[in-house]
């Protein structure tokens, strides 16, 4: 009972099949191979428009390379106050801007809507010097909660953006998780809905280290290989990030990895829901299921061997606080989470 | 024919199996696997010292996060003026120390003497708040030129770098090539010899993406957790890291490669004595050879399909400049190589 | 009736005149005059300890170079979140630690109580290398808001800051202001309460431009000479801030010019507080007063010619927020500020 | 006898004057102020151009941050070897660019050559991230070494600049010297050769502390505001930063100190030529001389009370160097050099 985190999982078999059959014979080093110049002609079909792709090995890298992209040092990015740039990257995003600012927004399950963004935008003191000026904004689909974002919400988060002339960034450590859960095309969640920039995951969801910078506007394209390489983010062998993508992507195995996820973490909710004595703290809409336990609850899992975190972290909604006695829990189910894992939590959670 | 280079090189067989064993299960993430908890052990013995390392996937970001623990913002670091450091690594080491300067020494074959490391820092302007004071020194261990530094030279560098309280970075993304030529202990040209922080690679000398910052002075490991972290480069499913690394240093693997690598190297650099239409342009002790070649003789490898690279920069020694209708070619052996391979450039290159 | 800022003032006459008297012959540039020479000994006197002393032209200088000093890239600094840092210096504490966050605290007045530092210590996410563990604190003496901090307060927050392991910065940019208010030992409310180290203001209390970056602890000093000339901070002419800063410390000079604003900031108050149409929005203890005023009133302000900011920030407190048809103003008293023009002031808002 | 440095000189009379006048009554702060609104219609009278000017307080803040604006971290500036930038700033640029390159180019007196640029350019490593590409150079106006480039020296140097993409820069702390030296227009060794940005001094030449960025290529002006408030460098009471300017560039007020620095320099230089114990090391275009002194001239000199470094450089040309028992001596002249001091220093070198 594995569910502490979608990358305590390992390699799924397409993707370590793909890493096996690059093993052998020669290939041109840093980028300069065949498997990497294949990448973006798939990654452009699959989000059906024109695009550029910069691999690396991961997530951190892949946010803060975008975002010093589009925030100059002297500016800042809106986001979530819970946003894994903002709480769990150690500042990267801050070091490879040079310095620029992140400001943090309120809102439910680590997403903030269209108006608490414009609400902000018309209030900010006005362009001295002295004061920041945003230049860009960053969501995570799937959110830091488990959340996904419609379509429609980014639709309106991105006619925020252009009005106020901000780039926007979506931290797709989990866009899979998303993609699934929506079963929208990925167009419609990304370029479309105005995003100019993405880290595009794959690792948490079957890969070994492979994420990538998906970039929508051509022009933003053009510093990356530069601030790739100066960051150490390059890799020499590159052909094993690539393969490692296009395995990923090819018929849809990306999709059915996340699905599966999604499914488990589902069943997990169900099991949540069932019980007296556990509720769900947030929606579940992608693989993470936030949980207030009882704690009864949670002595009667961690007996039974399951492994999740205790979430340090205020709350994911503050209308819907713990109750005495109550542990908050995350559970994060993973391609390789199998459907007996969850039979067995559901067991133990039902069984008081 | 491919010598472009090491890293465009596959993975080894042992290492190739090690990812396989490791790819199913799970593990604890960020280094939290039993394969990470391993690595110190397994170095130590290996270097006969107490330690401390943190393995992530490229050279640039091992020599830049060693760099600046060792080199403040508004100091110095001097390194040889050919070093990879300097000139291949886009500045990564200015923008993670913050913008501390790399002072550039000359020397035969990318390395430096202690006499000139010593004169250099002997008539460094005093120490008034304008001139950037130097804080430390890197070396690369094979050099950028396929030289090695003999156990008695860096024993020489390092009392001048202590005599003047600078702190040692050894670059070794070709460690294992140097301690295969030299047949030493690997404690011999690290921390015996005055080094303080290594950057260990593996990827050119068949890892998938695996390097290692080795460090000998327990004091400067402190920030690097949180420096790794912050430049993106702690991979998350880090067993996978690790599991190359247990494998690269299994019995003598990593020095099995590297002696191939090298003995390789030595025939290819024996089919251009041999001939009268070529010559070293500096001496082979590691796995590059690095020659001068008539015309003829590079015109007559590219049509038999040899890939090697022409070498844009100023010569390795201005002591023995190219003659007139000749080309500067480096020639790299890999753990790849094969005595075939080596066989057919020494028939072109004899056939001449 | 110029309430804009302290630093709309000119130059007070004895700094004046001690820069005309320095203004011949030759000194030693970058601080190698007699007067730099000087400094340390009279802010010893001034502030009962050993010290060191780092004159510059700014206070943003000041402050992010203090800052720099005590928070390296990967960690925090932790700040009330109306501080001048973190919302008027456009990220300049970012820049200059390389990339450190600043963490705003909750609290009236732009102070934050012991009680909301210790807590949000407390529940700090653990010290895995994702989060950025906090280094140091900053704090404005007198707020941003006009409030000062008591020396209990601060000796308070000074041993919430040792326990925790952080150093502590004052942000002194009204500093003279906050003793004349508190009439107490400069020590009192610096390094006895736990203060490592202190921007010292002069220029909004009458100087043309000069600030110095005062040091506690000694070992923090080491590295300043250097960060100032990086950054651009070292004078060449050093002895026209050393003047400065000798005159405005001499026979109580500073205290004279800080306690006549602050008298004058009490009388503006008054007036406020005499009105049935305006509110004092803060409690005025130093010399900026913070008011809600009627529309009336800021229109008859207005024709009469005043200058004041309308203030663009949420309020300075958002249990007492502004009623319908109020307006947020802020008013600063100078040196220069005449019983004249507040007696105008008094009169106009009195009239209605 | 004070040959020190021009910065060791006072303030000039009319500028003194400029700043007493100014030293009372209210102004807007940051700028707002109408003698910091009237500084571009008389900058751009001098240069006789539409122009932005950004007024600071020190020469290494205007260079780094002009060279910062047309530098992207990931690229190289090119300068001089001798260069101030490169030697005598701590690496301001290196951090203000968050980590750019800069390449020292050889060449007589501080100054390369267009082919020296040209082939250092034509020969760069090709456009892969690995190597730093150049972004822009700089040059100093009067050099380093007390020489001035000619107007078809730097149409030269601008042209090989065009040609290649790379924006100029001019560290112009001497460039009144260089002016009066010349006795060209401003515009002419300006925008006119290629010059897009300008480190305009005046504080060397009679400023108590002003300088000024000039921006000739509008577009890069925009980040500037921004860039020098999060670099500490916008004076709150800038009126006193406009007010020198203003002074320094009335009624050629400015070329009068600098003719007479000039003036007085070529008499010290007359000195140095007619002693036999004596003798240039670099021809005396400006206001800075340096020579090779006999140690028994040194020794005189000293015992007469001069003043005047030492220089712990190599060489100015390693064409001429030292000879057995001489000494490199630096001596400056300012607009406070007097008639008087030359004479005593011209009769005691005579004297042996």
């Amino acid at each position: 009972m594995n569910f502490a985190s979608d990358n305590t999982a390992g390699i799924s078999e397409r993707i370590l099949k793909a890493i096996n059959e690059a093993s052998t014979g020669f290939a041109g080093s840093y980028g300069g191979d065949d498997a990497t110049r294949a990448l973006e002609a798939r990654f452009a079909e699959v989000f059906e428009t024109d695009l550029t792709v910069f691999p690396l090995a991961t997530g951190t890298a892949a946010n803060a390379l975008s975002i010093a992209t589009i925030t100059p040092p002297w500016r800042a990015v809106l986001c979530s106050e819970n946003a894994h740039i903002m709480t769990d990257e150690c500042g990267a995003a801050e070091m490879f801007t040079g310095g620029a600012k992140l400001i943090g927004l309120a809102g439910r399950n680590a997403k903030y809507s269209a108006r608490t963004l414009a609400e902000r935008l018309e209030t900010w003191p006005p362009g001295a010097p002295h004061h920041t000026q945003p230049a860009s904004l960053s969501l995570s689909q799937a959110s830091e909660f488990g959340s996904v974002w419609q379509p429609d919400e980014l639709a309106e988060i991105g006619e925020v953006a252009r009005a106020h002339g901000l780039k926007v960034h979506m931290d797709g450590a989990r866009f899979a998780n998303a993609v699934a859960s929506l079963q929208c095309a990925p167009a419609d969640i990304t370029w479309r809905a105005g995003v100019d920039i993405l880290s595009f995951g794959a690792t948490k969801n079957g890969a070994l280290a492979a994420e990538a910078i998906v970039v929508f506007d051509k022009e933003l394209a053009a510093s990356l290989p530069f601030r790739r390489m100066k960051t150490g983010h390059l890799l020499s062998k590159g052909r094993f990030l690539a393969v490692q993508l296009l395995a990923y992507l090819e018929d849809g195995h990306w999709l059915k990895l996340a699905g599966h996820s999604n499914a488990m973490a589902t069943r997990l909710a169900e099991a949540i829901e069932a019980s007296p004595k556990a509720r769900l703290a947030a929606p579940v809409e992608a693989n993470e299921v936030f949980a207030y336990l009882d704690h009864t609850v949670h002595e009667a899992l961690q007996t039974a061997g399951a492994d999740y975190h205790e979430w340090p972290m205020s709350v994911p909604d503050k209308e819907d606080p713990p109750r005495e006695g109550e542990v908050l829990a995350r559970f994060v189910a993973s391609f390789q989470t199998s459907g007996q894992e969850v039979g067995r939590f559901a067991q133990v959670i039902g069984g008081l």
